[in-house]
């Protein structure tokens, strides 16, 4: 039933072999990728303003401008840095390869560190956003804000849990179409101030401008501008799965993303701080811009779903970001390698699920409201812009191909300027979050190379040396097989596994843990009834433990133990036909396996009893055959 | 670490002798199983007037003395009851034993549940009422009431996880206190009238008492105040607590206990009519009339502090009384069979953190609420009367052993006196959530029933008649034996079972299943490598399944498999040295376990290699011997 239901929503399973045409061209790899980025519009200048307006009132908007410029400028610096690293890695992986391959294992695990908690935020960040924009324009949603908030996260985990072009299709379009929104909002409120528009001044307080700009509050304001920035590396990150040629789709994708920020983040900021826009309690940024430009008709309501639409779509860069970034890192034994196992409809699974249950957590605790979480995010993506960038400087300078200087220059330029950009981060926004980033990532780290070791330690033990694959001995005899076979009772499971261990072994033990007198002597006598000369041991175990008597026994002289010989211990059990019946018998077939698997010369052998189903036992009683009155007399002698 | 913190919380584990030691006399057997009973002095009384007061005014303490008498008529109904019951069912069981073998299995399943149901209850009541009590005093911990319950619940957990005796001296000693605080409260009350004292008149709605008395505010009322008989049973539940001779201690506690709450009961009803108390928001029951008697002196504190501790006593009755239920019925194969194994300390474990589980649950939900949980409390205590009663019924007609008119007279009377108290209870609170237990009791039944159909027909097929003992072929090669070991890769773990399954096997395949062609040419390399005849089967699976293809493979006639045949599969795995290593590994072989079990004809083996610790791994590689180089430069060639 379970698995039905799981069917109905993620769909039929494919085959491997189906991988290769889950891939993206231009049209649905710009949207799919780069929404992330285009989607900072949203709140990256809003949050700026929140920031400036309390502390410099109207002064705000002529600030905003020039770091908006800034920011911009950054951008360009990354696109340029980042299309050098596409030619060089068109496997993806992005910063965290290229921090790993270059600066070695521990700056690839911070940079991995980073990325994750980069793609978690964005989720967190960009669904929250979504949810501000559309209580903004509809107010009555507002006191559900939360568990809207998590219903979409969920959502999105499903539908990527379907695979990845259905998702590409799917939320392709309405990326374009918040792009023609943007492009109309800024183009038709510049025509209307040019045609002499005259904008409701803002309820300001009028103290505030006397205030005087400090460098913190610059910084800021910087910081929380800096969250436009995030999402590009998605691209890069996710060469593989452009179609062929990947690298060359990548690299225009890249571009494209930058113009279309430098037009609508560019325009939204100017044109803000034409309208003087407050945003805050009353409402997001650009839905008060819509509202002022357009009225409260088809436009307005226009802007609000498509600008909803793209904060989702940006929550589904991380999904197709996040999975293959922990994927890639587990294939590298940087994280437990389940997670770079694909699922049935060929997405990582685990990668999908984990991303959803940190971000509904994320929400939850910060009430999904945006300016809390902005503190926490982009100091994550700068770390690994940073080792990106500083990785590829080191690489220009060990490859030395053709225009290696220049090459260089550009990605060591780039690594100066966003390492100085995270440290501006993580101290202007100390207080209000980035600590809990600057804490994580070390933890993370720490984690992570616990992980790497005992990768390491494990491959190290199992690896077979070429001259020493010829030289294990096959033939028979080398050593001893003896089994024992632990008994609670003498019945159809127990009997049926004691002939079987008869007939595979002629050094055959039976075992028996008696927790009083009486029922270690009923076992024998019913044991002497059998017709077989394997010989039964009765141990006494005062505090009801099972394993130790075992292990005391096979350690004692009665055994006769002999260094080398290998045991067996079957175990004998009943396996029900239904699952919810397991609860209804003791675990201690797998509590007692789990405790002997750690001894070299112990092998464990499970061999239930199948039991038919409930329905047979009571037909055979409803017919009358006899048996009810005699199972209802014997109750409480039961057998197993 | 885990279990020695466990170790520190709950003590050394006892042997399974020390479980006679753990009995107890009167002295202590009657604050420990009768506090239940007592304690209700502290809600009983008080939910009546809750009911009374804002329906009919000052009228309701002329009503409440009347409902009170009605109630301690029923109690002593009860008791002589429940003596006869002790008599005859020194094992105790109580009503679930009393109904199951006079009146048949359903009934006996309908009276384990409402019992059951009845201890939940006991639980979230008491503890409930208990923070009341405090918060009566202490106004400020009132924003803490749900947190302060629980955290009590789970502190009683803790105490009973430690076991029996120590708990009952644990709590002995302050149930006497509060008997003798009541005393206290009720006599020196009582002389401050007969001194001519005027009460405080209670500040109540003038137009009340116009009202008129209807039958169902009265029927309300007398369910509310029906809940301080709860606990009666819990005396003849517990027999087998008792030190010898244990059938005439319990009858004695029985006794004792009714006339303690004949003086309490009655005595508070009594003063709190002539003191006119208004509970409610300002305060319970208890405490308002020992303010206004004692002023808020030592003895108002002293009163608080007990009947706090006397009702986290009843909650503990329901500690004694619920795991000893659950594990009889377990015995009876009316509930799973880990209900009934005693922990490290003798206790019940299992069914203590039942009881714990489901009644924080409950406190949460009902936000610590005496007069909300009220409503589901008493039906459950009421029907396993009934059925307790009209098992003895039963029963003096069929033994009909000396007196047995006479005796069945006073069940089957109490029978349908307590039979009546169901309907009146379930009808007059059905909408205040009576109706909750109405559903609840019939699910409940319905599962224990499915409980006891799965033990049965399980017992019916391992079951081994007497005539068949002897009939087991133990003769060796009666069928034949082939191995089947599942490869991933050839490393030292798969090598190793290999040659163990070649030793005690002459029919040994090797079986990998492959996601694509490079993987399973670079596997059949490896394998071609080693110096063995076992031959290597390689099957594609591109839906990345595991177990299918394997049986698949067995069926097959490639395979040969004869009807009759055992297969054993031997799993080749990897055993980490610490636990929380196990989530680096795939479970896969557990996975393919349970699957594989479900065949009659396949034994599966577990046969791991024992990984070194880590750090083994790391000494080795500081040692500079050479491996850190190599195992880094084959990162991306995992073996494992």
């Amino acid at each position: 039933m379970f698995s039905r239901f799981r069917r109905f929503l993620i769909g039929k399973p494919l085959k491997s072999s189906a991988l290769k045409g889950e891939k993206l061209g231009i049209l649905w790899g710009l949207p799919i990728l780069s929404s992330d980025a285009i989607s900072s519009v949203a709140y990256a200048g809003q949050e700026m303003l929140i920031v400036l307006l309390p502390a410099i009132g109207v002064l705000a908007f002529g600030q905003m401008t020039i770091l908006s410029a800034c920011i911009i400028g950054l951008l360009f610096l990354l696109v340029a840095s980042y299309r050098q690293t596409i030619d060089c890695y068109p496997t993806g992986g992005g910063a965290f390869i290229v921090a790993k391959e270059n600066l070695g294992a521990i700056p690839g695990m911070v940079a991995g560190a980073a990325l994750a908690v980069d793609y978690i935020l964005t989720v967190a960040v960009s669904i929250s956003s979504g949810v501000e924009q559309v209580t903004s324009a509809f107010g009555f949603i507002k006191p559900y804000t939360v568990p809207f908030a998590i219903a979409l996260v969920v959502l999105l985990m499903l539908g990527n849990l379907r695979g990845i072009r259905e998702s590409s299709k799917l939320f392709g379009i309405p990326a374009y179409a918040f792009i023609f929104g943007m492009f109309a909002l800024v183009i038709y409120g510049t025509i209307k101030l040019a045609g002499g528009y005259q904008p409701t001044a803002p309820d300001l307080d009028p103290v505030a401008p006397l205030k005087t700009i400090t460098i913190l509050l610059m910084l800021k304001a910087f910081a929380s501008g800096c969250t436009a920035l995030t999402g590009v590396e998605a691209v890069s990150n996710a060469v593989p799965n452009f179609r062929d040629p990947a690298t060359k789709h990548a690299k225009t994708v890249l571009l494209l993303l930058a113009i279309i920020i430098l037009l609508l983040f560019g325009g939204t900021s100017v044109l803000a701080t034409q309208y003087q826009v407050v945003p805050g309690d009353n409402g997001a940024m650009l839905i008060l811009m819509a509202k002022e430009i357009f009225g409260q008709g088809f436009m307005y309501y226009y802007i609000t779903g498509t600008t909803f639409i793209i904060l989702i779509l940006a929550a589904n860069t991380a999904y197709a970001g996040f999975p293959m970034l922990i994927a890639v890192m587990s294939k590298e034994r940087f994280a437990p390698k389940q997670l770079s196992h694909r699922g049935d409809k060929l997405s990582f699974d685990n990668g999908i699920i984990v991303l959803s249950a940190v971000s509904i957590l994320l929400i939850a605790a910060f009430r999904a409201n945006v300016s809390h979480l902005i503190g926490l995010y982009a100091v994550g993506v700068f770390i690994s812009f940073t080792l990106s960038q500083s990785g590829m400087f080191v690489r220009w300078r060990r490859t030395r191909e053709r225009n290696w200087k220049w090459k260089a220059a550009i990605n060591g330029f780039g690594a100066v300027i966003t390492g100085i950009v995270v440290l501006i981060i993580a101290v202007a926004k100390f207080t209000e979050g980035s600590w809990i980033v600057v804490v994580l990532i070390p933890m993370l780290v720490f984690l992570i190379n616990k992980v790497y070791i005992h990768y390491m330690a494990t491959q190290a033990q199992l690896k077979i040396n070429e001259d020493e694959f010829a030289k294990f001995d096959f033939s028979k005899k080398s050593y001893i097989n003896r089994i024992i076979v632990p008994i609670e009772h003498v019945n159809r499971s127990s009997v049926r596994a004691l002939r079987y261990a008869n007939m595979i072994c002629d050094n055959v033990t039976a075992f028996h843990v008696a927790m009083d007198e009486e029922s270690a002597k009923a076992l024998q006598r019913d044991f002497a009834k059998l017709n077989t000369t394997i010989p039964l041991v009765v141990k006494f175990s005062p505090y009801r433990k099972v394993v130790d008597p075992l292990l005391r026994f096979i350690s004692s002289a009665e055994y006769d133990y002999k260094e080398g010989d290998m045991i067996t211990v079957l175990m004998p059990d009943i396996e029900p036909r239904r699952r919810w019946q397991n609860i209804l018998h003791s675990r201690t077939r797998l509590y007692v396996e789990r405790k002997l698997l750690k001894h070299k010369h112990i092998v464990v052998s499970a061999m239930p009893l199948q039991l038919r189903d409930d329905k047979a036992f009571l037909k055979s009683v409803n017919q009358g055959k006899g048996h009810t009155k005699e199972a209802k007399s014997k109750e409480g002698k039961s057998k197993h």
